[in-house]
């Protein structure tokens, strides 16, 4: 998916203005704002690029200008290519240089690993949908949720207070009520969102299967135990969706996508590493 | 280092409220808002705890109280050690929960990995420094130095403002400037702060170490590099502080630690895997 | 439901700033930093209360206690019963007075009409659900969802970033695919949520039902052409979830929670008048 | 009054996060992001139109440009007028239209009702002026005095900290002084700011006349008693302005004009419905 | 006037964390997170005291606790005397021990320096009012008047929303206007404001008092020319409030006071050099 | 040093909407939004120009234009030297002529004063260095800061977190460790910052020097007892920086100068006197 928004600028003000909230001293005392440059970035690495628009708009934010071609979030890059020039007073490419690479290798990374797990997956089971949670570093959410659209995921879940997603935590505090109510007490009460509960044994998941659940999601089963529940799961006349969770990566996510779930709910690409992103002055004359 | 400082209510309150804007639907569903319980949290690896006083906090802006004990941050953990238990209305416990979880884990584990790093160097060689870098994710600075502080390393540089760190990009603007000019120059414009030089070759370090920075950054030198120069500046009268840096990591810390390099700057614990918190409710009556 | 959850800290006092950026100078001229007393909040119209947690948050805020009860949020009120009492320096009385006073009859006043519409649509039909829109005015959502919960409605959709509908507008881009097309492609790419489709015709939305969509949000029928509707679709083996959307308010929503829609969704609260909060000031010696 | 002032960026920009903190989801899995199209605002009803420059400049923030003619705030519409189209990306048409189309909704609402009340109250009386209290939804403030002054009103005082009125609450703070005292020591102590006090009984208001009180507000007096108040104020050699204030609408605002009161404050538009905008997308090839 | 508010948290945080975003490295590094001491603010000049209760909230902020008395805000201290004392971890004295100081230091100063500028204008002439400007450095309003009003003076204007200053660059807008119809129109459309006019010369002064003018600002007036303009309004059946500006400070204020001018209004506090406050630190074992 | 850095957006619109947060009542009730015209700064007194850059984003983020030449900050101008030229509707212009005059004329009067300072002390002692202190007004460093460097000063230290400076009061918690063992502390923990430690005595000077510390700050010190701890440290093989502190202005500043110190550490620039900007109207037809 390409580019799919902007972070907002007083975000990427922000994150300038922790950087260097008084500009670049090295520089400053060099008399680098009174000379002029470009700034160059380039994929060292392949990458699903990630962040180049905010990488401009910081860019901006600092009275730079693109200097040439600006690939957009999302595409599929070669070691070498070109991803962006920013063009200015050198002392504001010194204050936006590590800010905009960082980013972009930070974002590139969760984008490039999102579209390898759902590139793996899919090649295994066409239909499967990657969808990512809400286990990134705190603060960053809209950043990471547009890595992780321009590498082929879904959100899971935004946060708490626009879906259901139903835990044993939350069945702690009413032991009362059985799978059968739970289900028609959210059924009548937010007819207009699926329900989603969290199981993790097999037989938890029959039982709210007959119960009429939305969707289950599977916490922690093997892909072995994925297959049994689903062939359990045949015969009802209206199947959940069937969501696996619980340590989906690259090493495992062929095996859950054969495995017969829906959707693979990850937290991996929040931990890939940063794929490398490099960097290039000329200056002017 | 225990506990060195504490996030700041401003930056913990809108993490929650990015998450929860309206709380936990699936809680308010249910009616948890008048209901009551205690939420407890312990460590499901061994780690080096940070971030425990922030989730007391979070708790705090949402009308939680500390149920018992709390662990300071930078205190090490065995399994199953608690950290904290919150307690207060169902439905603020939910919102709490998860951004108490991730942060704590998030920050022990960046705080563990550093912790082994300063562990295995110091082994290798005691009087070694690690030093991480600001290649963090954008806008998290305060999160991950408290969390590499409380894991026995310091901050390179906060950012750009405060310290001098010469890198070749600068030096491009003003080629007709020798090392001895730019030492020079420095000096005498910023006396109350070390000069960082940042060099690719031993050349290069050589001709600085003559000109007198104060401090030598090899950008990705072998151990046996670093080990050769620092020979060959021996008999320098005044021997500039050798900082190692680029691609340190638990796979060779312990081979640069040996090299004879004063510091190694490292941004390895910033992709450290979080740290298991387990979590348990327990309704009141 | 009961006090659903807190306002931010950041978000009062910056309304407490809007209003007294330096404090109340009709009562700074008159010394009142030096007298104390206490400030009384009762209901003068019957009512659902909302907004008394925020209230006792503003006080302490400025530095004010609670005197005596405090009422919470959800309770239905009779004129006269008490809901808050704020004890303190009568100059920080003056600076929450009004606005305390303000968020109490705005947000009982969208609380106490949503509540009134729930009733009504209830003993109409017990089991519809009213749900109400984005429609407030921009800014205040934390405030706004937070009395029509409090008023026993839900959020239709918080936002666009959570939810899946699809309006006429979106479908205009994309002129080549069908209805079943398109279930098919959100089915495929978003299995966790359901697809709610807006129509504006009785023709469209039974081509959507047969296509399978989860939700058909019927925009501006009459409770005529939704009962005629609903009667279309009961052949259905599967039928969709029917949301009545545009104009229900007090004067119809009988009418509607009569035709068979599941879900009344409306905006009519948020222009409900604020529920009048009576003040009284008490001067300790 | 055309166009009095713009809203901050600030504000725009939270309120566009707030609705769609990480875009349209709907439109994203749809592909929107790649195609382009025009968005077309237009009165439906007739209007005094509020709010254009900041929904031309949600767009602006959200990369899209002006396509054609805005019509500035404060112009008087008719039904099918043009107010403003926005050029650009459909995903991010899509996250500014209702956000653009709802303030410019609540705003022209605002506007108009006080257009509305200020000609009904100027064909009563000529030189009336009517002014608007800062009784609106907390932490609008900005948005609100815009369109009151679009509709020809002013702010009565736009909050404690830089006007004076003496409600009867200060005054149990300091029982001892009587009218005059109270009158000369707010003369004394800030004479750039006239010193308005709300009375509740024309005897009251006499007393306060006779002390000298520069500005008259009569709380919840009926157009008969003002204008008896009036004749009595005659024979002073200098006569408060009176303000009439306490539940002045539609339905009375001629007779309050008729009455004699120079200043009529109410509170009226901010309840007052918004006013339909209608809006159509142009998907371009 | 003692304390008239209080400033808001959010303030108070951001100062904070701008000056020590990552702790006090110095003292982290020697363990100071581990001690506990108590750190003493006295005068050590003498001073009309300012910012105490924002010193205290500052410490709370961090985890300090108040330590005996706190003086408040407003009130004259002679040299040696206690302010405030604050108790807890040592690396947190650290981090509040100059932000709170150098606030008090500038806000005692500019107190102070109020004061006297009222002690020397009351002597001379006691009815006369001191006012000041908003020409502090941008961003500091709620500080710099809080200041003000403890030494006894009064904001002019907050700022340019809430009153009406015409100057002549406004009235170079519409020339075509008389005075008498510039104050007609003013008080036609803002009857509950007074309306300033700022003039340049006496024979202006005269014109605008005669078109009925409630104040007037006499910009840059000798203390004789505003008592030869006294003179000559006397004879004059309602003549407006005079206030001097430009340039009023200590070396001038008596002869300014005596002159006959109603209000002295000045900038000179905000230049006022800070007042001295002692530090003193005591480690607990 | 020419224009350092550009103060961000958000601070600029705080101080707009501070200042004016619905605009200039005067000037709106005088129809000047549909007027239009030219405001032109220009220099009353000589000066170090700075926030020349800050004056015209403000004007820009209320919709106006540089209208001819803009003068770059850290240029020295002659009175009646031209600086800006903003065009745009009148009421516009209003807003943002007061925020950037008393910006311009607070951060010229800090840049020149520091140039002044520079100059004197450089005329002395060629090779000193002026640092400023961070004992401005809390929350304003980002500004502070520019005109220091504009001014051809450096910052001393921005803040606690990224320099080491060891205070007596920090010693105060470590009483059993001599100078030899804290530097050494330090140069082991930290050895990229040069260490910083305060004295009151030339004894404690002479103490620290011979363990070895990068740098002595001279506490209040008079130029002749420096000049004779110069001296003393003349035979040490390592003498350290020496840094005077305390009082220093232009009174003084070239008896500090001449005294031997190398760096000048002052906070005078922050007291000086703002520099004059004149302002000038043209209303366009």
């Amino acid at each position: 998916m390409l580019n799919p928004y902007l972070l907002s600028d007083a975000l990427l003000s922000s994150w300038l203005l922790e950087d260097a909230p008084t500009g670049d001293l090295t520089g400053l005392l060099l008399g680098l704002p009174e000379r002029h440059g470009v700034l160059h970035f380039t994929a060292r690495d392949a990458m699903c690029v990630c962040g180049s628009e905010e990488a401009l708009r910081m860019g901006q934010l600092r009275g730079l200008t693109c200097a040439g071609t600006m690939v957009a979030s999302g595409r599929t890059l070669q070691p070498g290519a070109p991803i962006l020039s920013l063009s200015g007073p050198a002392n504001e490419l010194m204050v936006v240089w590590k800010m905009a690479q960082t980013l972009m290798e930070y974002l590139s990374g969760i984008a490039s690993e999102t579209a390898e797990l759902v590139a793996q997956a899919q090649q295994q089971q066409p239909g499967v949908v990657v969808s990512c949670t809400r286990k990134h570093f705190p603060g960053i959410k809209a950043a990471a949720i547009k890595a992780i659209l321009c590498g082929g995921a879904i959100p899971h879940r935004l946060g708490l207070s626009d879906s259901l997603l139903l835990f044993a935590e939350h069945r702690q505090f009413v032991p009362q009520l059985s799978p059968a109510e739970l289900v028609q007490h959210y059924r009548r009460h937010s007819p207009e969102r699926k329900l989603v509960v969290e199981v993790v044994t097999s037989a938890e998941a029959l039982a709210w299967a007959q119960a009429g659940v939305d969707v289950l999601q599977l916490e922690k089963f093997s892909p072995v135990q994925i297959a049994a529940l689903r062939a359990e799961l045949e015969p009802l006349s209206r199947s959940p969706v069937i969501v696996a969770a619980g340590g989906i990566q690259r090493s495992n996510v062929r095996a859950y996508a054969a495995s017969g779930a829906d959707v693979l709910v990850t937290s991996a690409p929040y931990q890939a590493p940063p794929r490398d992103v490099q960097v290039r002055f000329t200056p002017m004359p």
